[in-house]
C-alpha cells in the first residue's frame, strides 16, 4: 500500500488550526530571541535518518519471538513499509540493507521501486554472525578475527560481495558489525584475535571503491560473554586510524556498559575525525534495541548538543555522519515504532540547535556550571514538537504521523495484503 | 542577610509580560484539554521540599574540597539560607537538621527564627557513622549493628536524643540512614548484623513519640564497599514491617546499583502502604549527590509518575511521603543549586499531573505501549515552566528564583557577612 | 549409550597413584588441622545437583544458534544423557523438567528408565514466556500478570498442570520463573500487575499437594527490558511471604544487576528460612548462563560460604534448599560443559565446609577483617580438587569424568547414535 | 623500628617443617610436569611492587576518617614502614612518592635511608587535584585541562618540579593520574578540553630527563561525576600515542565501568606496546581501593595471564611495566592490608607462569574453550603458596608475614614511637 497525499493533507487538516496557534506561538518566542526558524527549519527537513531493512518486521529474544501481521515479505515490501514512513515523516528517506537477507534480484528494478518512495540506499551491512545454509565454514567461533584462514576468507569474501551489492544500488558505505568475541576467560588469544582482525578488515578496506566509507562498531558483549574483539571505541577507533583515512568508528547507543558517557565519546571522535555513523535506539540494561528516547531523551539531547557542536564547528575535519535507527521490535508495532524513533531524534536535534552556544561557551569558559546547566535545560524545556510538524507540514507530511498511520488502519490493510503469519525476511 | 518583597516584586516587573504570555498560552491549551488549571497550580503550590541543614555549604569528596564563601556558621545562619531560598521559590518551607551538628542551643530562639521565614523542621537526621570528639566508642565497625553491646547502647541513645531534639522543635519524624556495612568479604555475620540492627531500631521505635514516624533508608555501598547492612528496599521494607505501622522505607534516588527500576519499587512501596519519604538528588554512577534533574530528568518523571499515581489513588493506604533534597554541592553555589533541584521537582511534579491517566489506564489494559508511551511523553514534552512560575507569582516569589538570585548579588552579600572561608558546621 | 562401570574403572586406573598421592598429602594436612576428612567426604557424596533437561542441547542467543550434534531427541535420550553425566560424576542425580517441552508420553516408562541411571526427578518448571502452537491466548504481553482475566486463567492452568505432571514423575517442587515485564515506561501499572501476579500465584499454591513447595524466582530484565513483575529478592520475598510457608524465593546467580551482593542475599534469605534454591550458572555482564564458576570462582565460594553457614546453624529454619544448574552451552559441547559446572560447585562447597568457622566468628566479633580475610582466603586457596576426586572414586565416578568422557568420545558416539542434525526438543 | 633478620628466622622455624613437606610435596608435582621450580622461584623473587607513600596511613571517604594509631610522621617513617614490609616479604622493595606530600629535605639522608632498607624510588605520583595552601590558583575546575592558561601553567610547573625532585631521588618515571573533569552536562567543553589536557601533558613531556617515562591514568569518574577528561584506557592511548615513545598508559584496575574486560585491555595495550604500569587494588563498586585480591582473585589471575604473556614473548615491543600497589586502609591496619595484597599479587603472578601455554594456545587454536578453560583452572586451582613461601624463605624474608607481623606486635611498637594520634603526612 501507499499513502496519498490527498489522505495526508485531510488528516492535517483536522489539527491545523492548533498546530499554527503553537507554531505562532513558539516561533515568535524564537524570533525575539534572535533564531532564524526558517533556517532552523529547513536544518530539520535536511535531517534525514535511514531505516534498516530488518527493523520493520517483529523482532525477538533468546526466549521468543512473539509475531505481529502484515510483515513485509520480500525487499519491495520492505522499501514500501520504508516508503510508508516517509510518506507520513518525509524525514526517512533512506534504506539500509543487509546482506544476504536483502540481495536484490532485480538491481534496477528495486532502484525505480526506492525512487518512487523518494527512498535511497544508505549504508550496507554485512552479517558474519549467522552461518547462511550453503556456507562451507561455520562463524560459531568468529569471522574475520578465527583462527583459521578459511573462515576469514570467507567472511572477507562475503564483505567485498556486501560491497558490490551496495555498489550496484548506490551505496556509498560499508558498516562491519562484527559479533566476533569470546565466552569463556582463555578462549581466545585477545592479540592474535585484534590483529587478525586488523588484517582481515584491511583486505575489505582495499576492496572498496575509492569514495566508500567503512565503519566499524563497537559493542562490549553479546552474542558473546565474556569478550568481543572490538570492545570499546578505542579498538574500533584503534583499528579505524590503522586502516585509513576512509575508515571511521560507528557509534550504537546501545552498545556500551552501564554508566558510559557516552556524548563525551563522540567529541572525541568528532575531534580526531573519525565519528563515521549512528545507530540510534534506547536502552536500559543493555543492547535493549528499544524505540529512541524512550528511556533516556535527556541523554540523547546530551550527544546531539556534540554532535551539533562537531557539525557546525568550521574547523572539523569530522565528514557529515551517517544516521540510522536500529532497533528491535517485540512488542509494538514496527512501523509506529520507527515513528516515534524519528520524532525522538529530530526533537533531540531541534534542541540541540536552539542551545545558546554563544553564552555556553562563556559559561564554561568562566567555570560557571549552573549557567551552563541552565542553558542546556532551557533548550531541553521547550516544547519544540510545533517546529517538527511544521517542517513535516512544509514538506507535505503529517503533522501528526503516528495519529495519521492508525487513522489509516495502516496494519490492518498491510495484514490484509500480507497476512497476519507473513515473517519479515531475515528474522 | 533576608530578601524582601519589593525586590522580588520589582524583579518579576521585568519578566511579567512574557511570563503572562506564555502562561496565557499554556494555560489556554491545557483548559481546552479539560485541565483545571486553577487546581493545578494549588497543587504545586502546596508541594514543599525540606532542605538539608548539611546542603547550605560546599561539599567535598575523599580527595579534596574547594569551598566557596559565605557559608553559614551557625544553625541560625543555616535557617536563613533556607529562608533565602524559600523567599525565592516558596517552595522551600522546611529545613531537616542534622544532630550532632545542629543542636539549638536555644529551641525556642530557633524556632521563633523559623517561623519568622516561614520555615517549619522537617525529619531529623541521627549520625552515627562518625566519631564525634567526646565520643566513648567507635563507630568505625558499625553502631546499631555493632558486635559490642556498648557501641550499640551508644547508638541507640544517640538517636533517642535526636528524636527529644525533634520533638522540642517540632519534628513529627527520624531518618536513620545507617553507613553501618564491611568492607571485606568475610568480615561481618550478615544475619547477626541485620538481626542486632533490628533490635537497636526496635528500641529506637519503642521510644518515638506516638505521632512520629521512623524512616528507614538503604544503600547498596558506601563508605563501606563490600557490602551494607541494609543493601535494598527489600532489607528495608523488612525492617519497617517488623518494626510497626510508623516504621516506613525511605527512597534516596542515590542508593540504588546501575540501572534499577526506581519507579517501580516506590510503586510497590506505596502499594504496600510503606513509603516513608525521598531524598532527592541524581546521579550518574552511584550516589553522586548531584543537583535534581541534572542528569535524568525523563526517570525523575517517571518516579513521579509513580507517586502520583499513588497520591491520588483513593484506596492507598500510603501516607503522604516526606519530600527532602539529599545533594552535595560541590563546585555550584549550594543555594544556586538548590534552586535547581527544587524547580527541577517541580517539573517533574507538574509533568506527571498532567498525565492523561483515564486514556494511560486504557492503553495499558489493551496492552498498547506505543499509546502509553505517547502518552507519558506528550506530558514530559509539555513546557510546564508557566505553571512553576505562575504558581510563584501567586505565592509572591520570584518568577526567575535564580536570575532574581544572581541580581541581588545574593552570594557577594553572604561573603560580605559571613567572611570568605566560613565553613558550614558539621562539614 | 550408557557408560560402565569398567571402563570408569580401567580409566581411572591412569590416574591412581598421582591420585592417591595428592589425596593422601591433602587429607594428612587436614588431619593435623582436625578435619574429620572422611565425614567431609561424606557431606560432598551427598550433596546432588539437578540438570535441567533445557540445558543438555545447544542454547542461542537472538543472533543465532550454532548446534553441535548427537542432541538428546526425546526425554528419554535427556535422562540417558543425565545419566552419562551421573555414571561420571555420581554427583548429578536429578533431572528437571521444562513442561511442555518434557511431557512424557509413558510416566512409569520414564521413572523406571531414570531409576535404571540413578536419576530421580527434581523441581518442575512451568513455561509461561513463549506461545505455544495450540494455545488459545497468547503472552506476548504477560502470563500470571496479564491484565486479560483468560490469559491468567490459561496460566494459572498450565501451572496446575505442571504439578500434576510433576506429582506422576515424583517431584516435589514447582519452580515459577516469570517473564512477565514490560520494555517501555507506562506500558505497565505495576500495582496492578504485581496484585493480579499474587492472585494468580495464590491459585496455584492452592492446588500444590500439601508437601510441595513453589519456588518464585526473580529477575530484573530480560526477556522484557524495562520491568520484570518480580525484579528482585524483596519482591519474590513479599510474595513467598503473602502465599504461605511452603512459598520460597529462588536465587540465580545470573538474574541480578551490576555488583549486587548475591551472597548477603542468601545469607538474609536463610535467616528468614524462605531460600527455597538455587540455579547456578555464571556471567560477566547479564544473565549470560555461562558454566559455573567460570567467571567469578570466589563469589560462588563466598556464596557457599553463607550456605553452609546456614546449613549447619542448628537454629536455622531453613529447609534444605533445591540446587540445579541453570545454563545455556552456546559455544562448548553441553555435557562437558555440566561436568565443569558440578566440579566447580562441588570444589566451593568443599572450600566453604573447609573454612573455620570458631575463627572467623571470632574475627568477626573482635572485628579483625584481615584475620577474616585471612580464614576465608586460606580456605579458598586450599587446592581440594582431591578431596572431590576421592569422593567420586568411592562413588565409583571417575577422578577426572572431563577425561573420562574425552577418552571415551561420547560425543562422537552420541552423534553416530543420535545424528549431526538433531536439536534437542524445546529448543 | 626494624625487624632483624634473627627474628625472621626465629619465626620461620615455627613453620619450617610444615613448609618443607608442602613445598617438597607441590615442587615435585611440578617438576614432574616439566616446570623449572628453580627458575620459577628466580622469577617471583625479582617480581617487586612498589608501595606508595599514601598508602601507609589509614585513609577515608566523604563521610569520615576512622584513624588507626602508630602512622608514619615523617617521609623518614613511611619509609621505615615500606621497609618493615620489605624485611617481612621482600617483594616490596620501591617507595612511589607523591609530591608535594612527600618533598625531602635531605635528599641524599633519605636516599641512603632508603638504601638502608633494600628500598628504591619508583615512579613519582604528582597532584593537581587537590589545593595545597600557598598556592596561587585553584584546580576546583581542574588542572592541566583548565580554561585559564595561568591555572594550567601552575600544573605544568608542578609536575616538571615533581619530576626534578624524582630525579635527584633517581626516579625513572612520572605518573599523572589527573582528576580534571565535570561534574554537570554542559559543565565542559569536551573537546577544548582535551586538547588542553594534550598541550599541557606536552610541556610536562618535553621537560622529562631523556630516560624518563611518563604514565598517564584514566578513571571513568570521581571526584568529578559526570565526565572525566581522561575517561578511557581509549583517551589514555590517544594522548600516550600523541606524546611519544616514552609515553605510556597507566591501569589502575580500579579505575574501569562495571563488567568492563581489563585483561583485554592490558592484552591490547602490550600489542601496542603502550602498558607502562599497573596500580593494583580490588573493588566491587568502583574506586574502592580495596585489598588487592579481597574480591575478584581470578579476575586478578587473568589480568596476569595476559601480563606473562606479554611480558614472555620476545616480539613485544613493551618494556617491563611498573607495577605499584594504590590502595586506601580504612579500616585494616595498613601494613597488614600491604602484606596481605602483595602475597595476592604473587600468588596470581605464579598461577599465571603456571598455565601450560603451548597446549593454551592449541586449545585456542582448535577453538576447545571447554580445554582452555580447563588448563587456565588447573593453574588457578593449583596451591602455589608454598612456592611463594619459599621465594621468600630464599630471600631471608618470612614465611608467613603476616603472622610474623602479628607476632612481633609490630603495630603496637608503633603507637609506642609514634604515638595513637599520628596521621599520615598528606591524608
Amino acid at each position: 500500500m501507499r499513502i496519498d497525499a490527498e489522505f495526508i493533507q485531510s488528516h492535517n487538516g483536522k489539527t491545523l488550526s492548533d498546530h499554527r496557534e503553537s507554531f505562532a506561538y513558539l516561533s515568535g518566542k524564537l524570533d525575539r530571541k534572535g533564531v532564524d526558524v526558517s533556517g532552523f527549519i529547513q536544518k530539520i527537513s535536511k535531517f534525514q535518518i535511514a531505516i534498516p531493512s530488518w527493523a520493520l518486521g517483529t523482532g525477538g529474544t533468546r526466549f521468543g519471538r512473539f509475531p505481529g501481521g502484515g510483515e513485509p515479505r520480500s525487499l519491495e515490501e520492505k522499501v514500501d513499509d520504508v516508503g510508508l514512513l516517509h510518506a507520513l515523516n518525509r524525514a526517512s528517506g533512506a534504506i539500509s540493507l543487509h546482506i544476504p537477507w536483502d540481495i536484490p534480484s532485480d538491481v534496477d528494478a528495486i532502484k525505480a521501486h526506492a525512487a518512487s518512495h523518494g527512498l535511497v540506499f544508505d549504508a550496507v551491512n554485512s552479517n558474519t554472525f549467522q552461518d547462511q545454509p550453503a556456507q562451507a565454514h561455520s562463524y560459531k567461533f568468529g569471522s574475520l578475527c578465527h583462527t583459521s584462514h578459511a573462515v576469514r576468507q570467507q567472511a572477507i569474501d562475503h564483505n567485498l560481495e556486501v560491497i558490490r551489492h551496495g555498489e550496484a544500488l548506490g551505496s556509498k558505505s560499508l558498516t562491519v558489525w562484527l559479533a566476533d568475541g569470546s565466552s569463556f576467560p582463555g578462549q581466545m588469544n585477545f592479540r592474535k584475535a585484534l590483529q587478525r582482525t586488523l588484517d582481515s578488515l584491511k583486505e575489505i578496506y582495499a576492496g572498496m571503491p575509492e569514495d566508500w566509507k567503512l565503519f566499524v562498531e563497537y559493542k562490549p558483549y553479546e552474542p558473546y560473554f565474556y569478550s568481543t574483539v572490538i570492545q570499546d571505541w578505542g579498538t574500533s577507533h584503534l583499528l579505524a586510524s590503522e586502516l585509513g583515512d576512509r575508515a571511521f568508528t560507528l557509534v550504537d547507543l546501545g552498545h556500551h556498559l552501564p554508566n558510559t558517557n557516552i556524548e563525551q565519546i563522540v567529541a572525541t571522535l568528532m575531534m580526531r575525525g573519525k565519528l563515521g555513523g549512528f545507530h540510534f535506539n534506547d536502552s536500559k540494561f543493555g543492547d535493549d534495541d528499544l524505540t529512541v528516547g524512550a528511556l533516556k531523551p535527556y541523554q540523547l539531547f546530551l550527544i546531539f548538543n556534540e554532535l551539533v557542536e562537531g557539525m557546525e564547528d568550521p574547523r572539523s575535519t569530522n565528514p557529515s555522519p551517517a544516521w540510522m535507527i536500529d532497533a528491535s521490535h517485540n512488542l509494538k508495532d514496527p512501523l509506529e515504532d520507527l515513528l516515534q524513533s524519528v520524532e525522538a531524534i529530530q526533537l533531540a536535534y531541534a534542541q540541540a540547535l536552539l542551545i545558546d552556544r554563544p553564552r555556553l561557551e562563556e559559561a564554561r569558559e568562566s567555570n560557571d556550571p549552573a549557567k551552563a546547566q541552565e542553558l542546556l535545560q532551557d533548550a531541553h524545556r521547550t516544547d519544540v514538537r510545533p517546529l517538527i510538524a511544521e517542517a513535516r507540514l512544509r514538506a507535505g507530511a503529517a503533522i501528526q504521523p503516528i495519529e495519521a498511520f492508525r487513522a489509516l488502519e495502516v496494519r490492518k490493510r498491510l495484514i490484509e495484503e500480507r497476512g497476519a503469519k507473513s515473517i519479515s525476511t531475515g528474522l
